[in-house]
């Protein structure tokens, strides 16, 4: 992509009325524009790291037999009503041209659960894992730190079904390992605690995935003990690690990209939703879901690999391979371009700075951007490339063959 | 995907609500799941085609310089005021918890026009052409045709920014062959017209691509003498073809499966849109845009590519590349089994059917669901595999390597 067609251009200030630095750098850098509070849009920088997020996702969900579906957004509120979820305050409500009363979704057991309903009958049919990528409404008072906390934004959601809390267990502690590596894939691996959190009225514990940022609007405590993390609220019912009971607890401020959650019959139970065992035994079903918001974890992504000078991005959520520069004369140019085709032609996704901008400028918003790997053509490369990562400051000159190997090699590991 | 684990039951009745063929056979077949009139989920099979259509429409609006972006659903009443649409009765309204009112995006040349404002300034930013594949809401007061005119539904628009008419013009006519590229990929090119329409109270003509299908809702008049069409609001006003002025006219039942529009300067002119020319000239921006519904194109392509027994899929959309069919004792299973395998392990897409069911439903389901190939795996097919076509009574008994070689040059040929 050449960026001078490129629909982007990055700001030499930060947006005033953000507080959180990946906001901050994001709308800065053209990765989304703020329409309202807590709703964006996707530029097509941020929608490229959203796909690779998406994809990264998929992957893993698909792992664990996830079969993927696409749920409305429209809800009857009746639904709702079964749940008693209706009196939800974050939910919007909106009426129909002819009376009848819709919810937009925050969640879909309220859809899922009346289908599932359809296609289990008998112990055969399970267990079933459906799940979605999909946007989600929510009606808060007030919308903070950019797309970490939004009133419209997308979401992972899987739901899952089972005969048995035997069966329900071992694919929660499966789903706990593709969270993990879905994590580690996007980067944040390294600052992501498995958190207890309370489970509610229905279930002793659910998890979060919580990622340690000072931007976070949570706090966990990580345990000296056993590495594992604990949430907030259970901290304040028993102050100990409810894993292994140690006390010794250092609290951090962090933000959940991810949560992951035992429903027990709550749902089974409002719908009527129950399967016959291999005895004849008439059943409730057990169920499961497991979230992750997309826009959220591209926040953390950011809050955890920036600098002052923007942002750097992990390779794997990238919205380009490469970042080439040119800076220079027409020969200096006519290299860049028989270089910026010859990498395109190699499968290379590049971002091709061809703008009539100073150096200084191209480097600075290259910088905000924060694609990892960047290629400079100047009078001083002649037949090679200089390169240099966005984490790093020291350069190396190579032959524009070596920069499509390395960075293949690259892919290839991921 | 074994067909035992996949989520789908197919029944052996078409839903008595409905009337177009497509929404009998997409609901029978669990491509979709009406939750309400006009408000459908996808399920995996209908999923899988989604994506199929979604890539074909990505890959030509890239093509022709499209860049993708994702633009938010909830939308300030505010910007609708500026365009006079507030009032368009489709709308849905909605209260943000601060009171502040939203509704949810019909269309998005609203957020589209005050985003392109942002980036340019001069004719050097333009033209500009940015797409997106989204979720819109209308409140209608009668949903039907199943996926084909729903409240709820996923489209493409892309919106192009032009400097002069004639940039315009020359941008339209290329987007008129992205478009007929885009249906003869999904199969409906044959019976698809380029439609004059009335462009409204800006622009003299619009156009519409219309499939021929009994189930449409419009009538569009082919001409003898020219061999494009013109809708009916055009006939009503002037009886011949506007472009050969041919009175031999055909009428034929037809829905429309896209559009694209000439929006001169109207949203321009009510946002302030401009730019400045080469010559320092401040002018207003000429604008396009272009329409795609996706599920309505699925519905077409169901009406025109269906029998009495089910879905015909044109091989580009089809769910899966292969439907593996096994009928038989304990051996037959084991060699379906390994063919199975054998098929994923050289990335062909199969649906398996391994259920414990009879063979006549199984060919029943197969037709229902209507996957272009089938294999199937006998006590009367040893080491072959009995190869038919969905839109053939023939068969041929092959090697399964001699069915990979054909369904990859399928791949190639598209």
């Amino acid at each position: 992509m050449k960026q001078s067609l490129f629909f982007a251009k990055p700001s030499h200030h930060p947006p005033k009325e953000e507080i959180s630095r990946s906001a901050q750098l994001l709308e800065q850098a053209w990765y989304v524009d703020k329409l309202f509070a807590g709703v964006y849009t996707y530029l097509p920088l941020g929608f490229r790291v959203l796909k690779k997020i998406e994809n990264i996702i998929r992957q893993e969900m698909n792992s664990v037999g996830g079969q993927e579906l696409f749920m409305p957004a429209l809800h009857p509120i009746e639904n709702y009503q079964k749940t008693k979820r209706d009196i939800v305050d974050i939910l919007f409500h909106l009426d129909l041209a002819t009376g009848k009363k819709f919810v937009l979704g925050f969640s879909h057991e309220e859809i899922i659960v009346p289908l599932a309903q359809r296609y289990i009958s008998s112990y055969k049919d399970l267990p079933l894992y459906v799940y979605q990528i999909q946007t989600k409404f929510r009606n808060e008072l007030r919308a903070k730190s950019g797309i970490m906390r939004s009133r419209e934004f997308i979401m992972k959601d899987l739901y899952s079904f089972h005969a048995t809390d035997e069966d329900f267990e071992e694919y929660y502690s499966i789903m706990q390992g593709a969270y993990s590596r879905i994590f580690k894939a996007a980067g944040v691996g390294e600052k992501t605690y498995l958190t207890f959190a309370s489970g509610g009225t229905f279930s002793k514990f659910s998890h979060e995935f919580q990622t340690i940022t000072d931007a976070g609007e949570d706090t966990i405590h990580l345990c000296n003990g056993c590495g594992i993390a604990v949430n907030d609220e259970i901290i304040k019912e028993q102050k100990t690690c409810p894993k292994c009971k140690s006390a010794r607890l250092v609290a951090k401020k962090s933000i959940e990209v991810g949560n992951i959650f035992p429903l027990k019959t709550k749902f089974s139970d409002a719908f009527g939703l129950r399967f016959t065992n291999a005895q004849g035994v008439n059943k409730p079903i057990i169920m499961g879901c497991y979230g992750i918001g997309l826009g959220r974890l591209m926040g953390a992504i950011v809050e955890t690999h920036c600098d002052k000078k923007g942002i750097i991005w992990p390779a794997n959520v990238a919205p380009f391979d490469l970042h080439l520069l040119a800076f220079g004369d027409a020969s200096v140019r006519k290299n860049a371009n028989e270089a910026y085709e010859f990498f395109c032609k190699n499968g290379i996704d590049v971002l091709y700075d061809n703008r009539d901008v100073s150096a200084g400028s191209k480097m600075a918003d290259a910088d905000l951007i924060g694609i990892p790997l960047r290629a400079i053509i100047s009078a001083k490369t002649k037949n090679l490339i200089e390169l240099k990562k966005r984490s790093q400051e020291t350069t190396q000159f190579l032959e524009p063959e070596k920069i499509i190997t390395f960075i293949k090699s690259t892919h290839n590991e991921n």
